[in-house]
């Protein structure tokens, strides 16, 4: 089955916003089996918006729509969606009733425009609005499917999710399942090379993603239930967890990076402390956007100055005279005081030169040294990265990660075999 | 003059990467008074990439595409563009020699496919990329304008701004000058409703954007050269600046929050300190990201648990016990300690419920105190976020930058004036 994703809206076109919906609605459509060949924007203008829907329907067996729904006159997607198919549009009693409830459980006065919401095409099927006014619909006709989603993605996400994607699983007579084996510590290319083998299977797929300092790569089977799907997808993740072991941090779709380190220190009644230079932060802030985290982190620090560095870290003096800030011995040290001024079981230090300025023939910007300490023992990386002040800074927060995860594991794997 | 944009590239159609490019060409077009009606995203095959093109020439003078001029095969934008428009492929020879060099200098083997990329339609113009080695190209033929940029952002950016912009206005015979005003402490909506008698201007316009605890206004103009362009944008910029005030922290596009704030503290010879428990690290992130941080900024603490909030910045066993981490008296704490225990003469603090647990029918998740202490006198703001738990973080970094921004503003015109 062919599908084709049309955008709405004149905040797409003015570059005022970036169009996420477009690459949410790819990767899931791709993730289902579904073909996509094109995508277009188009404004809130009724001419055009039917001009590039007539078009779509040349060519796909699909069409998903974003945005357009709300309840003002710019709002048209639904009048032109139905007059191109040929249907009068009639009040959805459910949807009404629900936008009735929206704004009484939140006292709020409901503006006559709202009503238009309620209205859907005549014999289309109206997807309930969790986070919204606006309900989705799904019309089917002469062959073709239109489906119509909110534009906010808060609404239009969870909408695909939890309604849209067991109606095209019912449609499709299939069931899927999927596991997402995420790594770090390795490159792309690197990890493209190893599976070169393996991403010519079409059921299972397999398929890479890459973001800073991760590789990502989605099993996805189809098959008539989702046990029987789940048992085409297990033997190829066991092959790419023979293959690239603990370099694998989780299977859980859901589950970032740092989650998974809050979880492996948590379970093992492990706390982490940062000593932050160049990352002024991010580390921290990472593991605190898990929820949970307070089980595992008490306190960090940002140790910009060398004053700093001495102060919290205990860095000695004599460390940054002879070897700068800047400097494998600066990062041992900072990482092994910062678990001793915080009796922390583990800290990753970080200490670099993220530019512009500050780089030399010696020391250019994008050197950075991560320091990890776990349980005594210290280890300090040396990296150089490239790119703009913030890529460094977040290549480096990456590695750091990294580093934390393996340094724990090691810990755990030496404590439970000794 | 009207244009539409192509975004080429299959990772595109697979959701693997978001259309950044997209937003980004779109914004600079409406910057540069074009109007844009579609946009357009195909994958690398020549026949639906040709049927793409052929639509936008029947819509549009002048059309921008995106990716596909790498060395690969799979590469077709140029060879497509050609056919299209049916010119033949040449040699370039500069753009052979800039490959040429780019690979010398880097010590790398050139592969044949290479030389692919210096090859362009007879009579078009090649832009030098100065990020990596195909070329840009500008195609003139019957009326219409085509131009071909490389997929990376990071070498369609610059290619743009600093070669397809000056074309594109000695094109129009015209010289353009803008400044964006950049506020924060204030509501979109509020902003808007302030200058509605002045956004139907139309040379200037002005252009209101919203991200996170900010407002953005653009005003741009268009004259026979710059200085005349300069002179229409000024008047309506001196009226925002007496509609706005202090809101307003810089008038130059490429000043951020932060940097406003460093600038603002290392000018009158200020620090700062950040003591962070639900933000956890990302304000003293976003101050560490502005080149020359280390003026101002020698260290910050996330204190997570009550006891780092008595350890580090002296916050009393009895106000924690009595009114609980999340509150006024413990924001005020905070942010008095940070400034005794460090010596910095400001002190931003933060505590707050971040969710998605640990709220209470009195302390709800989204519930954050911000503290803010400049020189000695220090205030304390509640606040009450929405979204998720990353969501509430970023809003609650927002406000604090807002506050600590407010605070020392307050503190200088004080000593000025007495």
């Amino acid at each position: 089955m062919t599908v084709e994703i049309i955008c709405v809206g004149t905040e797409l076109l003015l570059g005022n916003i970036v169009n996420t919906n477009a690459a949410f609605l790819a990767e899931r459509c791709a993730y289902l089996g579904l073909t996509c060949y094109y995508q277009s924007v188009v404004g809130d203008n009724g001419a055009r918006l039917s001009d590039t829907i007539k078009t779509a329907l040349s060519r796909a067996d699909l069409i998903l729509l974003s945005g357009g729904l709300g309840p003002t006159e710019d709002d048209l997607t639904k009048e032109t969606v139905a007059s191109v198919m040929g249907l009068s549009l009639v009040e959805d009693p459910a949807s009404k009733e629900h936008i009735l409830q929206f704004f009484k459980t939140r006292n709020r006065e409901i503006a006559d425009n709202n009503w238009k919401q309620a209205m859907i095409p005549a014999g289309s099927r109206a997807l309930l609005n969790a986070n919204g006014t606006a309900p989705g619909i799904i019309i089917e006709k002469d062959g073709k499917t239109l489906i119509l989603l909110p534009g906010p993605p808060g609404e239009l996400r969870p909408m695909f999710l939890e309604q849209v994607e067991p109606y095209l699983l019912e449609k499709r007579q299939a069931a899927i399942y999927s596991q997402m084996v995420k790594m770090c510590g390795i490159g792309e290319s690197d990890a493209e090379t190893q599976i070169l083998d393996l991403t010519s299977s079409e059921n299972p797929t397999v398929a890479t993603y890459a973001k800073t300092g991760e590789v990502h790569i989605r099993v996805t089977a189809f098959a008539e239930n989702e046990d029987a799907a789940a048992k085409l997808v297990k033997p190829m993740v066991n092959k790419l967890k023979s293959r690239f072991g603990s370099k694998i941090y989780t299977t859980d779709p859901d589950v970032t990076l740092e989650q998974s380190i809050v979880e492996l220190l948590a379970g093992n009644h492990m706390s982490v402390t940062c000593a932050e230079s160049c990352t002024g932060g991010m580390i921290a802030a990472r593991l605190v956007n898990v929820p949970g985290a307070s089980a595992v982190l008490n306190e960090a620090f940002v140790t910009y100055s060398n004053k700093a560095k001495r102060t919290y870290l205990d860095v000695k003096k004599s460390t940054l005279k002879k070897y700068g800030a800047v400097s494998e011995q600066t990062a041992m040290e900072m990482a092994r005081g910062g678990c001793i001024s915080t009796k922390a079981d583990a800290c990753i230090a970080v200490t670099g030169i993220a530019g512009p300025d500050g780089g030399t023939d010696e020391k250019p910007v994008g050197l950075v040294y991560i320091g990890c300490s776990v349980a005594g023992k210290t280890s300090v990386r040396e990296c150089r990265f490239t790119g703009n002040r913030q890529k460094i800074r977040e290549s480096a927060c990456a590695e750091a990660l990294n580093m934390l995860r393996t340094g724990i594991l090691e810990y755990l794997s030496q404590t439970k075999f000794t």
